[in-house]
C-alpha cells in the first residue's frame, strides 16, 4: 500500500483571483487523488464567511473589521486591476462566458471532493469571527496542525 | 544514477519585482542542476507576452484585458512603491548600475538554461490570449501537468 | 538518529501582516523542532532594518530607497486595508488586546529559538543597505545558499 500524496495550501490572501488559484489547484490535486488541505488565515478567512448578519457579540474593532472585510467569496476584490469593483465584474463575466466555475462554486466543489477546509483559530480570535459566521463544514485549527500536515506534504504553497 | 532535483514555480503575479524573484530563483536552481519549471498563470502570463500588435480575433472583454494588461516583462509594474511607473524606472536604474540582469534578460537566460516555461491554458483561454502573442518556445499546459511535476518536486513555490 | 525536518521561508514581502505570517509559521516550526530559515529578499529585508540613522555612504537612488522604505518591522504597512497607516494601528490594537506578539516580538522570539535569519546579499547590494543597518545576528547569503537548504526542505514557502 502506498500512501496518498498530499497538497497543503495556506490561503493568506483575501483576493478573489488568488483564492481562485488556490481552489483550482486544490480541486485539481483532489481529482489527482491527493489529500488536500486549505488552511485559511488572515484575509484568506473571508472566503469562508457567510453572507447575512449574525447575532454575534463583538467589540468596537471587531465590528470595524467585520464591516470592512468582504463577507464571503463572492464579495472579494482582485489583487490587480480591481478598479473599484469593476475588475471582479469583468472576471466574473469571463468565467460565465467560458462556462467556468466562480469562486463560490470552486469552494463547493472542494467540499464535495473532501478537501479539508481549515480556519485559523488565531485569526478567528483576533478578528472576532465566530464559527456560525463561516460556511458549514469548516474545521478550526492552529499553526501546529498545519505544520503536522505540511511537514510530510508533497506540494506546499503559500498563496 | 541519481535523479535530478526539481524546482517548480507557479508565477501568478504580474509584478516586475515578483517575476524577477521567480526568475532569479529559477536561474539559480538551473545552475544548481535542478530541472526547473515556471508555470505562468493569471497575471504572471504577462511576463511572456510579446510587444506589438497581433492580428488575433478578440471579443470585447478580451480586447479590454489585452489593452490594460502589460505587454511583456519590460512593461510590468512593481508590487510596492510603483508610483505610477517611477518605481520600475528606479529599479531598472539600480539593475543597470550594478550590471545586473533585467527581467527580459533573466527570461532569456532561463530559456538558454532550459528552464521549462509554461503558459496556463485556462488563463490563455479566459483572457483570450493566443500562442502567437507569446514569446517563442513556451509550452502550454494545465493544472494537471503542473501537479504531475510538483508532486515529486523538491522546491515548490507560489509567487 | 533521524534528521531534523526543515522549514525554509523566503520573505519577499514588505507587508506587516505577511511578515507576521512568516514569523508565526517560523516560530511554530521551531517549536515543532524544525530547523528553520527565513531568507529575506527584496522588500522583506525591511523587517530586519534597525531604526535610526547610520553613517553609511549612499548614492542618490540608494538614499531615495533608504528614505522611502520602512525602517524596521514596526514601520511596515499592511497588504490589505492599510488606509494610510490606520490599518496597522488597528492590527496592533488587536494584538495588544489579545496579548499576542507584535512583529518585532516575533522576530526576537525567532532569534531566541535559533531561527536562522538571512539577508539576501543581492538585495543588500542593489538597495545599498549595509550590515550595520540591520539587526544583530543576521547572516548574509545568496540564492545558492537558499537552494542548498530548500532542496532538502520539508516546508518551503514564498511569502
Amino acid at each position: 500500500m502506498t500512501e496518498k500524496k498530499t497538497t497543503n495550501i495556506i490561503l493568506f490572501s483575501g483576493d478573489y483571483d488568488k483564492a481562485m488559484a488556490a481552489y483550482i489547484i486544490a480541486n485539481g490535486a483532489a481529482a489527482y487523488d491527493h489529500e488536500v488541505t486549505i488552511f485559511h488565515t488572515f484575509w484568506g478567512l473571508n472566503a469562508l464567511r457567510k453572507d447575512g448578519d449574525y447575532n454575534v457579540k463583538k467589540g468596537f474593532i471587531e465590528k470595524m473589521f467585520a464591516k470592512m472585510m468582504p463577507k464571503g467569496a463572492d464579495k472579494m476584490g482582485l489583487s490587480k486591476m480591481n478598479f473599484a469593483g469593476f475588475g471582479p465584474k469583468m472576471i466574473k463575466e469571463v468565467i460565465k462566458k467560458h462556462n467556468a466555475m466562480t469562486l463560490p462554486q470552486l469552494i463547493e466543489m472542494a467540499q464535495v471532493q473532501d478537501v479539508k477546509l481549515v480556519a485559523c483559530t488565531m485569526t478567528m480570535d483576533h478578528l472576532g469571527l465566530k464559527q456560525e459566521e463561516l460556511l458549514d463544514g469548516i474545521e478550526l485549527a492552529g499553526v501546529a496542525a498545519y505544520l503536522a500536515d505540511a511537514e510530510n506534504g508533497n506540494v506546499n504553497l503559500f498563496i
